[in-house]
This record gives C-alpha cells, structure tokens and sequence, in this order.
C-alpha cells in the first residue's frame, strides 16, 4: 500500500507503551517519531537500546536520567542519547514528549 | 570535543535559513532537526532534496505543497516526504515547524 504523504495525528491508533505512557508513533525509512502523552507521576525504568534517541518535551516537564546524571527536561532544554546509553524518566507534570529514535524501532512496531 | 548529552535551546544559534525562517538545528547522527520560527506570509519555494523529510506543525499553519498537492498543516496534520520529491510552502500565520531530516543535512552545516 503507498504510504500516504499527508497525514492526520487523529488516524494514529494511540498505545499505552507502558503505564501512564500514550504514545502516537510514526516509522519513517530511517526514524521511529513518538509523540507521548504522559501523566504526572509516570516512570519510565532505566533502560537502553541500541538506537540513538532525542528527546524534547513540548508541553509540562519531565525529569530524565541519563546514564549518572539527572535533570528536569522542559520546553527549554532537551536530551540527545547516544545509541547503549542507560536512562529512564519521570514526568513531574503531564506532560508531552516527543522521542525520536534512529535507526527506527522495530520493536516498537507490534 | 565530547558532544554534551543535556542541551538549552538557548544556546543554539539562531539561522535566518531563508527570509522569514528562522532555525534552530540540531545534527545527530544520522538526523538533521530543525525547529523553525516562521513570520506569517514567508515562503519556501518549491525544491527538493534527497533527503527524507518529515514536517509537523508545533504552533499556527503552514500551507505545504508536495508533488500537486496542497493542504494546511496544523497541530493535527503532517507531512512524510520522501527523499526526491519536490515540495515547498508558505506560512499562513505566525508557525513553529520541526522538520527532520535523514539523513543529516550536512548542506545545513555552514
């Protein structure tokens, strides 16, 4: 099926990809893009993977721990983790982040 | 010199990219992210690159053309562009854009 080029947010199922973490994902040729709505108090566990990842908050702040440092992300200050990296978060308020990974997360697409 | 992992928008230069757009770009390794402040009524003519681009909309409209057709971008509505294809568009308020690239744009590295 040809991927269409113009494409509307509110056709993208919405998955809980971990408790209080709703994400809308888009996989480009290179790229996973995920948009995530999260609730105050949600907690993403130290974890890492290969794919090297950015993550920006767009909306409220999310604390972020990569590998032994810790600092509050806002619309002000964001992450770029390189590919093996440690790291996990918290989202202090709801909060909007947007993840984008590379290579794209083929684990991501069940 | 060791690429810092926490990074400020406020300490990323502002580019004047093309009259009316105003970047701030990120290079990782294998993307380009562009964030770009747009004064209502400033357009990118149509060109194409072969990078694969995908556009969202964080803030007001932007009309993007690709290939024939035209639509508005908004916060619901994006672009997926593949690499070749010719596109352009013209700010139809006062926007924010992020655009990613891959892979990075190393043209945008001046």
């Amino acid at each position: 099926m040809k991927e269409e080029v113009f494409r509307q947010f509110a056709d993208i199922e919405i998955k809980e990809m971990s408790p209080g973490f709703f994400s809308k994902l888009i996989h480009t040729e290179n790229n996973t893009i995920n948009f995530i709505d999260i609730k105050a108090g949600s907690d993403s566990p130290i974890h890492s993977h290969p794919h090297h990842q950015c993550a920006f908050v767009l909306k409220g702040q999310f604390e972020m721990t990569v590998g032994e440092e810790t600092q509050i992300l806002d619309t002000g200050k964001f992450v770029v983790i390189p590919g093996g990296v440690p790291h996990g978060g918290r989202a202090v308020t709801d909060c909007t982040l947007l993840d984008i990974f590379s290579p794209g997360r083929e684990d991501f697409k069940y």
